[in-house]
């Protein structure tokens, strides 16, 4: 809490309030980070003349004090500046606050930097209690409507302030709970039904269950309404959903939320009101059409909340084309101001237009993408504004499997087509059907394919989400919880899918009219492109765009996905400095990378070669081996394995450089495991079964990743290099004689921590090399480096760079050493060490920056201290991660490694980086 | 290789050869790198006028050149440089090497930087041959010296130089063979029975034997002799057994060694010859007296090797008086000239007296530090002159445990005194008896107490001697090679105890005159100070200077030991600027340790009070609790147990400061391993033991080393952390009550990589222990700090000091990480990694400057840069390891922290750093 002292110092001074109406606001759409995204829009919004209802922001800076001072407030705020804000909504609208006659009611919001969509707490209507529900009914002179409004008030204030929650999730809502009573009592269905006695009873009710279960007394005076509405805003900036949705979305807890106090508009007021959200382009597929939808005589959350199924918003243009037309305007003057796709939400109160929010809509992968080729196209942004819109991570959602059509064709051919729901969320997936975030996180857990099916999903549910493949569900739009969340975490997602009957008791789901059952554990698969839901499992195949980067015979045109691909990867190419390299061992993996743009191979794990079949054998015969002689023996069973495979590579590779590591692995992850498998061995390479588990548990280490493994294995055992080495020079001198291809293979030595070792181990190799060479009478090069992986050899590389050709920082083994955590046992802490900030991400996804990048950092100074032209990668899992590719551009390095499938989204945030 | 060009360049201008003869040298003392101790100090004696037969050096770097060049000379060395070095011995002596009527013989000896006694080879009597044997005959009137000389020539040269050597080491030298079977056929007994017609025929047969066996004809050419015998000399630098010694004194290879050709002086031509060696003081208890052995006729390995047992230097006063005192004269010249104990070897040829070395003697640890300091009581040197002379580790002997001498006295009562021999080694030890250095290490590594016994110790058994406590032979004399080797070891030897009667064969050993039989495995017991060999165990107790330390009744002035050990702790203590605290977790080990001089508790491993009678239980209760409110039922069942161990801690520490690291280990080291075990918690705990075993497999790690423990284990469970502060703060109130001592605990929070875990484990502690002192109203003192052992902590050390009071490095742990090493596993490499020399001393030992120093020193920068009076300290066991207090000190940190017996060498070491 460093800032907290000059808070306190500064505190008289600060301003904590900003008011908005009526053409002009204290804020702007640049202020986000003191007041919330949604705070600055609206700020933003009113200043840009559209038609805002007034109101006002508490800063997020009121929240930061909160947390620091026990939960306390800054000095007047409520005392006299909440009660001037408030005047001036008062003045503007010519209503008061607490009024018996014509009272002022708000609604009370959230508002983080980021959004954080359902994450936190909202009240509406507060201001309405039993004196001012009276004015409220006699103005509106539709005293049902004010009960409505009281009724839904005292909910709501009852669950989020007073804290009158179902035990746990199973359970029904408490005033849920009443409610249903109330109508099995008047043996009525629908909430229309309730007449405004009804209503009253239910106020009175609920009011009773609140002092009944809480010992708490629903407050009748507005200002003390108002002050626990804020602090149940501040306090639910750390409720479990909004924590666990800010680790998902690397939000930092330190940045707090703003509080919005706004004038209530009122959409169920009656026929001449309405309520709706769209976006200013299609979110899903990204094209320049209107998109939205909305209900009349409805409440904001009705639309958002899946609970009625609501209107396109073409079908507005109909209704209320004077409406639809000030909508259309509006549309068109935020794409201009903004100069993106914006999401909006708006009320009709009385036929008269409101704007309640606005903020940059968030969109599919797919559409991300489209969106802002498009605007370069309309003349809107420049191509780096391009680069820099689309997040590396969202080109994910294009690379994508889909469904193999055939196999879809013959599968609803065949009857399996359950339904058709909104395709809310694009891609293909199939895998098991689970019915509850939990189920759905210990089947994943397990390994399995999960499809997360749901009647309407809620923020409870976001680990399932994160758990799952897909997301199915029976209620909701386009803009519902599931498909918002689904698209941003680039889930397949198929929503509103009406035709469903899922029974979560039983742990089933039918389809109306069909005579069929879909159990809990049954597969289906999901085609969130077209909203299909299918039965069983339905093969996915490659996206549209690397079918036509492999299939030559496909022709571009007719591909406008991998149109827009092709022309951003142009873009990304043309800023990138960073080389893109990827990691791969077999031929198939390489050609994937070469044609998603690899311009070498950073790294080629030998190892992975040794488990196929036979070769295994000769592996273990070798680890068993007796002696020298015994080993090579087996090693000579491996060359021309080994040669083979090098062979494979070199030629998918074309003359792109390829790094090929020396064996790694500590010699046991190679050695059976079950009795079977030994008795196996043991008849293969003649050795007794007790001599066999002997030499295994000879071979056991308490701490692997620290013991006989890396260049130690060929210090130890040369013969395992020279076998290496002679395989890829072999290999090498083929491809040149065959296919007169000048390859240049990059020998690289593992867990090297002495320049020492470099040195004995890269003897071994020019000596093997060269006498290959002499013997093949063939004149290849290769170059000599090594794995920075170890702190040792990052502190000393001014050391270690005499004796490398170049470094590759191995940022997986760099992190486990360097944090003293081994990534397959930080599972038992990690999770907590992110809840509590102690690494903003998991430091084995992204680079720790001030730890392993400052090892990263040194070793780059050091190394070229000496060798000012070492040619330095990284071929650690983080050379794929946007924010580690941003780091390896600013510290200077040649390039970066990833798996094939990350190749774009690496040279994508190559380009982004260089545009900083 | 870097500096073999810059040799070849200047090869044409370098002085490969120094020659030296009567009162003059090329060379001097202080060449030792360039010529080798033997070298620089034949051309000291030279120039300081004393008799040296002349002869010339072949420098360290035609030794290096030799390595560099796939063994080949630098140019013109055989042909022009050593034929002019070799005149000029011809000139001086009026002899000419291979003259048929006045031949010139050299020796041909090793000589490194330091002595390696024994471990290369030498050649005696080089230029003789079938025609100048005649010569010699001739010239001494002497055939049977002669041929004598020739025989043993041509054997030696057999066997270095023409390997020529047993097929392995249990069977009997060939030439040896050939010997006996010539005695044999003659029936004779003694080597002196030979006529000179036999020994004619021993030089034929041996002849012969090299030609059948090893296909070489012996050279004939004595120029062809020097270059075989040179390339001998410069090979067996490499040999086994020099390597060994190498790793074991921390002498790296790159040395190598000079190689000393010198004029033949012949102390077994006759009764008018001899040959000696001695010190200028008792190189085994210091005291200032002339103290040497020598034999008549005889050649030096006769007295060296043991083979027969020599007579005490005093009665070469009575037999040779003028030589006696002309060597009383030189030993007065050689100790003024070099201020420091000599050892010398001397031979007499036809009563005239010739030096053939001299060197600083070796000593045992006392005799070291009694020299010194009574050379400062003589006036020779001055008190930092005595510190630089002592090797810290030297103190080791002195501080080593001597045998209970009630329990000796009942042993010797008990008839069970078996012989007297020489005191080698001072000292007590018992163990098994085992007769070869295999089985002595074999016994070793199972875990037993080992004897060494054999009839006289070589080379081959310095791995055998090094894994034994003690060492006791039945031939040699305090020269000896047992002798020399043991007393450098610091290992416990008597030797040349002439009435053992052991027999390899049977694997036993008798004693003459008694009816009485030790096998093999049978404990003896051997005290090193008096030479007494007892049969059984022997209580050792603690050192005199110990027992002056802890009783505080004995007279220190009857305890000359401990004198000159405490004037030699205040002179360490007045130049030291270390502090010297100790690792403790026991009030006895720190009582121990205070008497030793520590300061304060540098580390005080919590985990270890956890492993007593009851407290494991409960200790295993809290790991395998359900839950926080099982967690804490078992806490409290530890805090009274916890609170005891520190108030005993901090009683015994006076005010002295102590640092209490909290719990470290992974939790797992804890549980119980075996069914009895699991079932006998099982009814203590009541949990089943399906249950425990379930639990016990959750809390299995793939790499503990890099998983759940240190500060992780309080960040999970903060209860933990709680409970052991309040014990600390619990005790140190009550010492503040009871003893009126203003203890300061300083907290240590282990495995910190994060300053955010420090800070959320530092907020536990402050509330902890601002709890426990409000309640109880005693204002105690605390700090608060942290390990830095991992390498992320090391590098972000300035964000890390801005949390710490203080910094400790646990260089164990930073070993571990920084090398990627883990301690438990590299056994399996480490021996051959210092066998390559990538690590020249085990990094486990002592700190690995360049890396895990560099990470040290980096953060004491880094820490001291944010707080410029940050108290930085050492931990790991390297605390106590001379090199490391070295390197400590010059990084300027506040304190080394070691084990309780190693506290005085730290001091010493502390002090010797500050000198250099």
């Amino acid at each position: 809490m460093p800032n907290s002292n000059a808070n306190e110092e500064s505190a008289a001074a600060k301003q904590y309030i900003y008011s908005f109406a009526g053409g002009a606001a204290e804020g702007d759409a640049s202020m986000k980070n003191l007041l919330g995204g949604k705070g600055a829009n609206l700020a933003e919004m009113a200043n840009i003349g559209l038609p805002v209802p007034p109101g006002f922001t508490l800063s997020t800076e009121v929240c930061t004090y909160y947390y620091d001072h026990q939960k306390t407030y800054p000095a007047n705020l409520f005392e006299t500046e909440i009660p001037a804000a408030l005047k001036k909504v008062e003045d503007y609208l010519g209503k008061k606050f607490g009024d018996p006659d014509n009272p002022l009611l708000v609604s009370v919001r959230s508002g983080a930097r980021a959004s954080m969509p359902g994450m936190m707490d909202t009240i509406l209507n507060l201001g309405l209690n039993d004196t001012t529900v009276e004015g409220l009914a006699r103005k509106s002179g539709n005293a049902r409507f004010a009960w409505d409004c009281y009724r839904r008030f005292v909910s709501m204030y009852g669950d989020v302030v007073l804290d009158l929650k179902p035990a746990d999730k199973k359970q029904i809502d408490p005033f849920e709970e009443i409610l249903e009573q109330k109508k099995h009592e008047l043996g009525i269905h629908l909430d229309t039904e309730f007449q405004v006695d009804d209503l009253k009873d239910l106020v009175a009710r609920y009011k009773k269950a609140i002092l009944d279960k809480t010992g708490k007394t629903f407050p009748e005076d507005p200002k003390e309404q108002l002050e626990g509405a804020i602090g149940a805003v501040f306090n639910s900036w750390n409720n479990d959903r909004a924590i666990v949705y800010r680790k998902l979305n690397h939000i930092p807890g330190w940045w707090g939320t703003a509080c919005n106090v706004q004038a209530m508009v009122f959409g169920n007021m009656g026929e001449d009101c309405g309520t709706g959200v769209a976006f200013t382009r299609d979110a899903a597929a990204g094209d320049n059409i209107f998109y939205g939808e909305f209900l009349m005589n409805a409440q904001g959350e009705d639309v958002v909340a899946g609970t009625r199924t609501p209107l396109k918003i073409a079908e507005l243009a109909e209704g209320k084309p004077e409406i639809y037309n000030q909508l259309e305007e509006i549309r068109s003057i935020l794409e201009q101001h903004y100069r993106d796709m914006m999401d909006i939400e708006f009320t009709i109160e009385n036929d008269k237009l409101f704007m309640l929010q606005c903020r940059v809509g968030k969109r599919t992968g797919l559409a991300a993408i489209k969106i802002a080729v498009d605007m370069y196209n309309e003349g809107l942004i420049d191509e780096k504004e391009v680069l820099r819109r689309i997040e590396p991570e969202q080109l994910n959602q294009l690379l994508r499997p889909v469904f193999d059509l055939n196999e879809k064709k013959a599968a609803i051919d065949g009857g399996r087509l359950l339904a058709t729901g909104l395709n809310a969320g694009p891609g293909a997936a199939t895998g098991r059907v689970y019915f509850n975030a939990d189920d759905a996180m210990e089947a994943n857990a397990r390994g399995e394919e999960v499809i997360l099916v749901r009647i309407e999903t809620s923020p409870e549910d976001i680990k399932g989400m994160n758990a799952a493949e897909g997301i199915l569900t029976e209620r909701g739009g386009m803009t519902s919880h599931a498909a918002l969340v689904a698209r941003q975490m680039g889930k397949v997602c198929v929503a509103g899918c009406g035709t469903l009957r899922i029974d979560y008791k039983a742990g089933e789901m039918r389809v109306a009219g069909k005579d069929i059952v879909i159990k809990e554990g049954e597969y289906i698969s999901i085609d969130g492109t077209t909203g299909e839901v299918i039965a069983g499992e339905v093969k996915t195949k490659n996206s549209e765009i690397l079918e036509v980067l492999i299939d030559k015979t496909l022709d571009p045109a007719d591909a406008p996905t991998f149109k827009i691909y092709d022309q951003l990867m142009q873009w990304a190419d043309k800023y990138r400095k960073l080389g893109i390299r990827t990691n791969a061992d077999q031929p198939d993996q390489a050609e994937i990378a070469v044609t998603f743009g690899a311009e070498g191979i950073g790294l080629c794990r030998t190892e992975h070669m040794f488990f196929g079949g036979d070769r295994i054998d000769a592996m273990r015969e070798m680890i068993l081996a007796d002696d020298l002689a015994g080993r090579k023996v087996a090693l000579d069973k491996l060359l021309p394995y080994q040669r083979d495979d090098f062979y494979g590579l070199f030629k998918a590779m074309g003359s792109k450089p390829v790094t090929v590591r020396l064996l790694d692995p500590p010699l046991h992850e190679f050695l059976p495991h079950t009795d079977a498998e030994i008795k196996d061995l043991s008849g293969k390479i003649g050795k007794s079964v007790e001599e066999i588990k002997r030499n295994i548990e000879s071979l056991h280490e308490f701490n692997p990743m620290l013991g006989l493994r890396g260049c130690r294995l060929g210090i130890l055992h040369p013969e395992i290099i020279v076998m290496q080495v002679q395989a890829i020079i072999e290999a090498a001198c083929r491809i040149k004689q065959e296919k007169k291809l000048d390859i240049v293979p990059e020998i690289m030595v593992p867990l090297v921590s002495t320049v020492k070792e470099l040195e004995i181990t890269s003897e071994v190799i020019h000596k093997t090399a060269r006498s290959v060479i002499a013997k093949q009478g063939i004149g290849v090069k290769y170059l000599v480096g090594t794995m920075i992986e170890v702190p040792r050899a990052a502190i000393t590389s001014d050391q270690i760079a005499q004796a490398a050709d170049f470094f590759s920082y191995g940022t997986n083994d760099l992190t486990q050493m360097g944090l003293g955590m081994s990534r397959d046992d930080s599972g038992q802490f990690l999770p907590i060490y992110q809840q509590q900030e102690i690494f903003a991400r998991n430091p084995f996804e992204s680079i720790d920056i001030d730890g392993v990048g400052r090892l990263v950092s040194i070793s780059a100074k050091e190394g070229r201290s000496v060798k000012p032209d070492l040619k330095l990668g990284i071929c650690g899992e983080h050379g794929g991660d946007p924010a580690t590719v941003e780091f390896c551009h600013k510290t200077g390095l040649n390039y970066v490694s990833c798996s094939p499938f990350r190749v774009p989204i690496a040279r994508l945030a190559a380009a982004r980086a260089a545009l900083l």
